[in-house]
């Protein structure tokens, strides 16, 4: 028996997040193009380049009746995306969402609303499979090899330092090993900030250079050997794998899972 | 209640694996180190240096039944080490071996008279904790990346290539992925050989240089991202968190345990 | 009294490499951009988005006359680039070129009408500033660690290995040492092609995968030590810095440079 | 006509950076080792070992005098330096050595006295080559790359940070570009010291971690592209090679140079 299409409605598919989206369900047999959700200010925009012939709708219950998608791909703004997976939800369609922007209030009821259906949904703030799975491999190396340095690398107009992806693989490495205060006792630094910003014991370097894009670098060492864990980011294409791999995982769920993290095997 | 020391018995602790080990259990006050076992020809060797006031024995069954000892670690040669270990199992002593030249027939008798005691034992063939978890985490990512390059480099005065640690780790990478013949299918060497080693449809590059030790990189890709993991040994102190691990979880194990990735949690 | 204003004319303005000279020009008060020029057959095509307001000419000979350029910059393909850069010099208009498909006669002969005139002229294979400092630092390096190894690494649909820049910086190496045949002498690949591409003596080895874009490490060895110079291209615009450089030495040369390395300091 | 050999003398064979000069010479069939100097209460110290067969004296003019040698290697202290060196130049010894220790005066007094005789002589705070070359590449990088950013990693028991080596580079880099104020204007550390340390309008970053040696990337940022050089130093075998092309180099020159990098071509 063949195996079966996978019906996918993306929101806001002329967006930036929405193009790639919309490329990448296009590219992979196993999926179905079948809608675009569009702001009614935007009602009269048709389907052009790779959205031809894909109908486009400014209401996801107008697109679920018609077209019956299985899943819903959102990577509009949060206001607009608690609204859509509550709708989406409600009628079946399975949510598959990339936002920091939803409260743990809002996640819960999110949740509740599709176990009481048994249906699948994934929240993640970062969808690069390459990066989630440094993260998971930070936290469990850390374990064993407790000494630990973070030097995360992004282009020069960045404002915040460190990134919130540094910050995040702290925080699970603090959960992994019991604080150790690193470095000699006595160390000190002839220029200030020399050692990095200090977090759990350990340091957090942030480089900022033109021709960077977005790179991190989690790096332990233990007596005679070290061990580094880098994950190098291009550009926006590199979110698709993990949308791609979250529907077909929302596909099999009866409940809300949050972080890409928790889906893989 | 005070933590219970562990009872440690090296065999060969003038090799130069065994003066590591004994550098190891002296600083872990966990660990006491009872006993070295020299060979026969040896006999009048007097502890000095670090072993100095550590009895040493010529057999396995003078030692086990003077200090009972906890945990034999053996990084002697492979003979010596089948009859060590049977030796020691008999006498309710846990074997810790570093060695690659066991037989699966040997490992396998150990394990059955282990499980008859109810004893735990740990034979591996690396006890570089960084090269375990790098080979883990490279079998993990295969599954998400499946789009992978090995580079391993060492020292020029190596002999073979690709490394042993390299084949290893492509095996592991083989047995998670679908085999896939990655690159362009109408790619050509303008040089031969410069795309490295073929395995399983990917690619193993050795570089060879002096002033490397023993490094290795593996190297994922997908859209828009790249993952790297990378080991890098310096010497043989490196295998002693390793030895120091296995020592306590083979007090915790009923039965034999082979790779020290086995242990890990 | 105020710096002088280069100008400047670019051919194809509207291909991918003219568009990135557009927007260079665009960004730097020093530089003016004075006119593109296009094929006949896009007579009619007007300057539009940043091109808005600057005049198009379909003959180098036209658009000299009516706006005096200083400079032309051209990266068209090698049979117009050949013509151009003879009407140019004629008229007083320096050339600064990208391409490799110019044979040493055309070069020479250029060249001798640059000479003849007093006027300067770039044609550079590579403008990507990082990968001309690593070819030249590779060059000098190789005469005091003369133990070196090439790896490169690129995306997955490149049809040739190794590349053309690590062939050029072998060739570079290979002219500042001796020949050296490195490794161990009995050293032997279990593996056929581990040990990469063999040239003059070391070797090169060339990684695909998808993910990367254009990348290249040099490796030098030596007793305790190991020193690494590499390049990461992320896309064309890396090229600009190289052609802006350019644009700026034609002006004080009286004669043709070929190869970007030649007017670094 | 078969090369001459140089003649070299040794102080201190028996010190660290010593032993490692002794080995070096003796493996380089260009040099000869032809005595050691030991200190006065040193003075039954008979060679051994490596020295067995080499003539120990316990002054720089007796041993002038007898083995008539080409170089003093003195990588001993600097008081003792001092006064060696005076005594080596006066006799027509050419001194090559490794300290930090001498003032300014006390070096331009040796130049002096070395121009006098027309004799050569190289001190230099750092013999690694490899990191020699670094600095000299990332001064000329600097140039045509002015963004930059500097890390250095090493093992956890080193006091001052960022070390010696990068505040030297750092130095090297800003004589060589304008002074530019990296980074955007209105970022913000989220944790302090996040960010680095600061110098000259850019960053250096060091890392401290058990594992590592002595280890320095320097990383250039531009439009597009990154070029990093990276120098790993394992052990003090590495400073053997600048030793070895310091004593040849001495024998060409005529008076004092400072600074291995002022040697190389």
């Amino acid at each position: 028996m063949e195996k079966k299409h996978i019906r996918v409605m993306i929101a806001g598919p002329n967006g930036r997040m929405g193009q790639e989206a919309v490329k990448m369900v296009l590219a992979d047999p196993q999926l179905e193009l079948v809608a675009g959700i569009v702001s009614p200010a935007r009602k009269d925009v048709q389907g052009e380049g790779t959205l031809s012939g894909i109908p486009l709708f400014t209401s996801i219950e107008e697109a679920s009746e018609t077209v019956k998608p299985d899943v819903l791909v959102d990577f509009t703004n949060p206001h607009v995306i608690l609204e859509h997976a509550i709708s989406a939800i409600r009628l079946g369609v399975r949510p598959v969402i990339g936002t920091t922007g939803l409260s743990p209030d809002e996640i819960e009821m999110l949740d509740k609303q599709c176990r009481e259906k048994g249906l699948g949904a994934i929240i993640a703030p970062n969808f690069a499979i390459g990066a989630i799975l440094m993260m998971k491999f930070a936290q469990e190396a850390a374990k064993y090899m407790p000494h630990v340095e973070i030097i995360e690398l992004h282009h020069d107009q960045k404002l915040d330092a460190p990134s919130g992806t540094s910050i995040k693989t702290a925080e699970l490495i603090a959960e992994s090993r019991k604080e150790l205060k690193q470095g000699h006792p006595d160390e000190k630094e002839v220029i200030d900030g020399a050692r990095g910003g200090y977090y759990n014991g350990f340091r957090i370097h942030s480089v900022r250079l033109p021709g960077m894009v977005a790179h991190q670098e989690v790096l332990f060492g233990h007596v005679g050997q070290t061990l580094s864990i880098r994950h190098d980011s291009l550009n926006r294409e590199s979110f698709m794998p993990g949308v791609n791999l979250a529907i077909k995982k929302a596909m099999d769920l009866d409940h809300l899972v949050y972080g890409l993290e928790n889906v893989l095997d």
